[in-house]
């Protein structure tokens, strides 16, 4: 039975779920970061997701980097699984700009989390990213 | 007409081709470190690739976690494509270890690379890769 990491709980909202992967934005304002958690237990690498998953996984990638682009016009996107501290897989979705506070270095370790001033500001974000996800995709938002 | 970005061509050593990447290691001896650049010209994003390639690419990146796994053991893989600096797509996969001197931070802006103490020694790690590679990788090495 999946249950998501407690870290990913504590440092996120969960905005709803695709056909594998829940969807969570993170909890700061400095940018537009969302992270994908396919709902698989005991799996913390790609390659050890079986192939139908894997095909998955990439489809909801690209649909959910689509959907950052055409919402938020970053200058680059970052997207990694990194999972060094967080064991349980989740692969982030970061949207970068030349002026964010840790440009153009990855954003892990570089400043301190900025929260959302509240969390109209926070859902004003989320919206903008959901309402931007090709029907394709498959998400069902939280209700 | 594809052409490695000159500063990936400058920090790695190329030891070969996949249906569609290059495969490089970068010479850093901290991290068993490999590349996968696409030989896609112009492109910066892997949603910006066709669907095609981004199976080839998700395919290409499955066989290449597997060998770094079997050849390294590490305690983790961190697969990212950030492109901050570099803007042409390159997707790092690196073997981790509880015991390296990033660790658990990623591995970008911490510590000075690391030279290898001469080619030999950095062979012996690129062997060491590519002799793991599965058969259906389609992994060409360099004449």
């Amino acid at each position: 039975m999946f249950q998501l990491h407690p870290q990913l709980a504590a440092d996120c909202v969960t905005l709803g779920t695709f056909p594998l992967s829940q969807l969570l934005m993170l909890r700061d304002a400095n940018y537009p970061w969302f992270l994908l958690v396919p709902a698989r237990s005991g799996i913390g690498e790609i390659h050890h997701l079986v192939e139908a998953d894997r095909q998955q996984l990439l489809h909801e990638s690209v649909c959910l980097s689509q959907a950052i682009e055409q919402a938020f016009k970053p200058d680059k996107l970052n997207v990694a699984a990194l999972g060094n501290m967080v064991p349980q897989l989740h692969v982030h979705h970061i949207a970068r700009y030349r002026t964010d506070p840790a440009w153009p270095a990855p954003v892990w370790g570089r400043v301190p989390a900025s929260a959302y001033t509240d969390d109209a500001a926070m859902m004003t974000v989320a919206d903008r990213l959901t309402g931007a996800l090709p029907l394709d995709a498959g998400f069902t938002p939280i209700p």
